[in-house]
């Protein structure tokens, strides 16, 4: 029998991130990853895999970041927490000290007709079926991409740089309308229809219908959509089974329920990533924020956790993403206006738009847009969003450092920034700062 | 006599943005701004105007942002603190019931022979004398810049745009000595030599030399470079004159003296910008960073504070700055590790490099490379350097909210960050985060 001192299961962005961590912070433990896949793919990238990158070969993650973790490709099929030990579909058995459980999430697969159809896709991270998708849309004209979060519009807009007609079918008000308030989403929305993707927003998808052959996508309202690939983008489901055979608790969110420590109900497993369940920075309650960013980050708190359970405590999911959308991109720290709406809070909201250059005749400048969300109660930042250029998505990041160090309206009109003509708004006009000093005129004083 | 609650005197960016300021936080007040230009320049976008934007009339504060303050095209030429009214050169007395020195600070000029030949240029934010410069670089050939500092190396790879030979001459071990380490310097110098700019650093220059037409830069060990034109770009010096001939207190940095609320000597005038002193935000000490950004910020307080005067603290200058020589960003936030350690604070470093976008195949990735500067015994981090891409600007300024909210070596580890294959890093090689991380494992447990 095989034994480690940490043995993770599963091996993207979560598992290995726990690995490096787990080697860094105890470097004389030994670290054995197993994983399914000799090769995994860096999933943010994977929409980019059909237009920008080209090929599949060009989004994997290199197996090399593992350092000195032994990787194992296997599945491993259940867990003996008695024993302290896994099984493996090989028939291997692994002893473990410490377990973390990284076994991701796969796609949601709606309940309706014709998902069974051949050229229809999910988003599976498996690097065949990514391979078959590609070439499928090779062979296509027209694409439906069901579900127009940012994944489906990334997708789309992938399609659209192959040449393809691509219609979005979105169930709610608005594309990105869990990640983004309505004046943003619609800037997403207007940038799609401008490189001429169709938008199909509060759109329900009923059927899709085809004989041997996929034929189109049918909505209600009698619409119908063309199809020779449809790319079903509706979300994830965690992977918990696994984890519920063994006994752990699983969470509202239908994630494998862990503490602050990233520690589930077992004290010697850790689960962390898609499959792990999130609680909100701002509420504490569950949330279902599902990105590889925030899977890196409870990895990091997870292998440094491993043998001194208190080092690294989780504060919960901020949540900060960005996308781009052919040249608009969009970054979000934290909640949107209706989420906070939602959630309770009374909310002073502050906005400002200016060129991301300076003077904005510098070449390449480009309008970026803030809005900055506060809790009225302390006059501290509870969200952010912006558009504009390549520089949103560090943006977000700005904004995410003042979320999580508690920056009030006051502090951030007072951020000290560094402005240079080349590459950030002027001093003067610096988004965030002024979108601060606008919420600040109606808090009270 | 003409009488306004608020006269502010100069009109660049610190006096635009304390009218700015004024007018929203105290809409009811009279706000008058005094100013010798009709016109005055975005101040950062200066060198720009040579190569990049081509024109003067591209880099033109637009007068609009002045929004609903009066604007005198006038000099104020002293200041009557007992009868509190300044008189101007045309011989108008206005009235003040607050006043707002932001006079700015003009070039150094140094002690040598040849400084006043023609085509010895310093850089001055004045329309005239700038056309002269860019037409006098139009018939040169061979240009000379005293100075590697930022504004200097911008000047030289503009002129370089131009298709000049370039030469730069720094007194110091490195250009951008002292915004940067050395590793970082010798990034910008490599980036410099690489399109072409000749750079001496540790050189002295002894004369500027010419019979009538100006001819070459004589430097020390016998070194002489051939100019048609020599720009000086050796720093500033604070416009105080006013200030101290009214009898208000001038600091060790050559600046007007102010206390954390930007108020000077006398309770009734403010000073802000290059004219006022400054105050490090880690020793509290006084300290030399002039930037547009800095003045924005101390225009930002001393506008607020105008009829309450406790409303904004200044908590000392953080100093971030970003620059951009060929393709390459270079973004700095808060001390050097030179720097530091001259300052007496015992160090801990890391560093990570990693592609800005991912996988690294995205097209346009560039190296991003992150040093972060941690005290040791609180574990804080102080200061932090970025070399890369467009994104290292606001890179810096992710930076500058960690130090300002006193985010340690733990914190930044555990940032909460958004990721996107077209914007930003892997989550899994985030190069603040991993900094942290190589950090973390040199600090005492």
């Amino acid at each position: 029998m095989k034994q480690a001192d940490v043995v993770i299961v599963g091996g993207s962005a979560a598992g290995i991130e726990a690995a490096i961590t787990a080697r860094k912070q105890y470097p004389s433990k030994k670290v054995i990853v197993i994983r399914r896949e000799e090769r995994t793919l860096v999933p943010c990238g994977i929409p980019y895999i059909m237009g920008t990158l080209g090929s599949v070969e060009k989004d994997i993650l290199p197996v090399a970041m593992l350092g000195n973790a032994e990787l194992i490709i296997d599945e491993v099929t259940s867990i003996d927490r008695e024993a302290k030990t896994v099984t493996t579909a090989k028939g291997e058995i692994i002893g473990y000290d410490k377990l973390i459980l990284a076994t991701g999430s796969r796609p949601l697969v709606p309940r309706m007709p014709g998902t069974d159809l051949s050229n229809v896709f999910t988003i599976r991270k498996e690097i065949e079926y990514l391979e078959k998708l590609q070439e499928a849309l090779k062979q296509a004209k027209d694409v439906v991409v069901v579900g127009g979060g940012f994944i489906g519009a990334e997708f789309a807009d992938e399609c659209r740089k192959m040449g393809l007609r691509v219609t979005v079918v979105e169930l709610l008000e608005h594309c990105l309308y869990l990640n983004c308030d309505e004046d943003f989403c619609i800037r997403v929305e207007d940038k799609m229809r401008e490189v001429g993707v169709q938008v199909n927003t509060t759109c329900r998808v009923k059927a899709i219908v085809g004989d041997q052959k996929l034929d189109y996508v049918e909505c209600e309202k009698g619409l119908h959509f063309k199809a020779d690939v449809v790319i079903l983008a509706l979300g994830v489901v965690p992977n918990t089974e696994l984890a519920s055979d063994a006994g752990l608790e699983i969470g509202e969110q239908k994630g494998i329920l862990v503490d602050q420590y990233m520690i589930t109900s077992d004290p010697d497993i850790f689960a962390i990533g898609d499959c792990a369940e999130k609680f909100c920075f701002f509420t504490g309650k569950p949330t279902a924020v599902r990105l590889a960013s925030v899977a890196s980050r409870e990895a990091r708190i997870a292998g440094a956790n491993l043998f001194q359970p208190r080092r690294r405590r989780n504060q919960g999911t901020i949540g900060v993403f960005a996308t781009m959308i052919a040249d608009t991109s969009t970054g979000v720290a934290g909640l949107t206006e209706r989420a906070a709406t939602n959630l309770g809070f009374d909310l002073v909201i502050g906005e400002a738009a200016a060129p991301d250059r300076h003077p904005g005749s510098m070449p390449g400048a480009r309008e970026l847009r803030v809005k900055l969300i506060f809790d009225r109660s302390t006059a501290k930042l509870i969200g952010g969003e912006a558009c504009g250029g390549v520089t949103a998505g560090e943006i977000a990041n700005v904004l995410a450092q003042a979320i999580a160090a508690g920056m009030t309206a006051n502090d951030i009109a007072l951020a000290h920034v560094g402005t240079h003509p080349a590459l950030t708004a002027s001093p003067l006009v610096y988004q965030i700062v002024n979108a601060a000093e606008e919420a600040i005129i109606k808090l009270p004083r």
